[in-house]
């Protein structure tokens, strides 16, 4: 029998530093309810946000028929271990130290969990509902305030030997480059993410003296929105900070092709939507910069998850290759 | 029953541009018998290469009980597609355009047959006769005249989505640095190949004028194993071009270790026998550039597969998971 008759749903939880956001989802990606509590209420005791998180969560559940029609929990968090289903010493969340949140929200609601950091559950969101549905070879970037990735290989989230693999974000595109957050430099996503971008249009801004929109802006406020803005006014300087952005992330996405030759390379985030301005220079660097046995194979797609609903069903695909607890 | 018993051998063959080796391995991987052609006495007409092969191994398999005993042939080879079983356009091979050896082997003989590029095979030979036994996950890297790579994720080489992934030996390690032979600049193979170490030699020689052993050999001529005794004789700028070329590997393998999280890379090739010389510089640059979530966790393993017997091991190791051509 179809479990996905038996049980039609699964719950998608993403636990950002300052919003926890989570939802009931069917088979084919619809969220068919959803809630969000404070991460930063709870910062005090994991135990207290647990408890807090079943609260709001339960009634959904409810709704929809009970625990006995929930396949499973799918949890999106920083620095996840899928091995462990623990978060271990992340920065970005108030509780210290190596905490067993996949267990905790299975013994708390008795349905079974999986947890995983945000790029990892976004690929599998991607290749579950989204622009790599029936992939078995992509590596998804998401393009945030840093830059994530999830590397799928013969149909598995690459997870290493550690729970830890896929931290694509921080290899060295530049030695000696930009001081990055991790405490090393020239990562890449001091250049590609939207504060790299911004960094970059400071830097334009101050090395040249033509007239840009950006100048409107109080430069340490600018976003990659406004680029974008900018760009679509055909502003020369923000077309210029794509066109850098987009060079730096194709000539690392080529080493990466180098390594896995995906069938695709899926980019998400608020930067990947920026449309042919950062596009078609990504594009452009791919093709001068990787190996010619792989000229015009991976495609650079775009996610086709609305931004308001991925994390949830990122998180929420995890959930689906669960076995029940009593299996 | 152990299909080990019924069929306790496999065969490999092993082809470069100039010989072919091939053996027949025992499943504790002994080479219980073995032979060799000339590649390029066949340049003319692949049938006739293959034909050629054949002679010399079929007595070698009557040897050792005929056919029945044998339960695959793997062979590792240039451009070798291992879904496809061919090889594609192989610059250093005298055949050109796309030639599927693998069939044309299983046709003549009988016996399923395999075949990848040499890293790969390396890689799986490393997995089931040498320093990778157990491992599911791991890179392997073999610095010869260049360096190719072999990517074990999961228990499984990874092929990627056309067959021909973990090219890492052209992943780009200096922007517009030294020119490579596959047309682009900056790979890590035009630094930590022997003959990378060999353009090292020339460039610091060039650029010092203080004494050296290395100094006494013609400059066109120096090899890795001349700095390697010129290294254990104290010699500076040996001792300096091992810390070049180990810095630059390291480096790179940080950014490797970032993508698939390896419990072991695994050095293979002379360059690699050239002990805590490159060992140490390696080890040095790979704690110095690692993610802190990565720190001490892979380990460096240099091969422990003789190098007489490495490529006929590699690509006999293939063998053992093919199935019966009757199945």
């Amino acid at each position: 029998m179809d479990s996905h008759m038996e049980k039609p749903y699964v719950v998608g939880i993403d636990i950002g530093g300052t919003n926890t956001v989570f939802g009931i989802v069917d088979a084919r990606g619809n969220i068919v309810l959803n809630g969000a509590v404070k991460t930063d209420a709870f910062k005090d005791n994991i135990n207290d946000y647990v408890d807090g998180v079943c609260r709001c969560l339960l009634p959904l559940i409810e709704a929809k028929g009970g625990v006995e029609k929930i396949k499973g929990i799918g949890i999106g968090a920083p620095n996840g271990n899928y091995y462990s289903g623990t978060i271990e010493f992340a920065p970005n969340l108030p509780w210290k130290g190596v905490i067993p949140l996949a267990a905790m929200f299975e013994e708390r609601l008795g349905i079974p969990a999986a947890l995983t950091n945000d790029a990892n559950a976004a690929a599998v969101g991607e290749m579950t509902y989204g622009a790599a549905r029936g992939m078995k070879e992509f590596i998804m970037i998401t393009l945030g305030t840093g830059v994530g990735s999830g590397i799928v290989i013969n149909g598995q989230v690459v997870y290493g030997h550690d729970g830890f693999a896929g931290e694509l974000g921080h290899v060295i595109v530049r030695r000696d480059g930009r001081p990055c957050g991790c405490g090393r430099k020239g990562c890449l996503e001091t250049y590609c993410s939207a504060t790299g971008v911004a960094r970059t249009a400071r830097e334009l801004l101050a090395a040249r003296t033509d007239a840009s929109l950006l100048r409107n802006i109080p430069v340490e406020s600018i976003t990659s929105k406004n680029v974008y803005e900018a760009a679509v006014e055909g502003d020369e300087i923000a077309m210029e900070i794509f066109s850098t952005t987009g060079r730096i992330l194709g000539e690392a996405l080529a080493d990466f092709i180098a390594f896995s030759s995906p069938e695709a390379i899926v980019l998400f985030g608020g930067l990947a939507k920026s449309g042919h301005y950062i596009i078609d220079p990504i594009r452009r660097a791919i093709d001068d910069n990787v190996l010619a046995i792989f000229k015009g194979k991976a495609k650079l797609l775009v996610s086709e998850l609305k931004d308001s609903d991925a994390a949830i069903l990122g998180a929420s695909a995890l959930a689906w290759e669960l076995k029940d607890i009593d299996n």
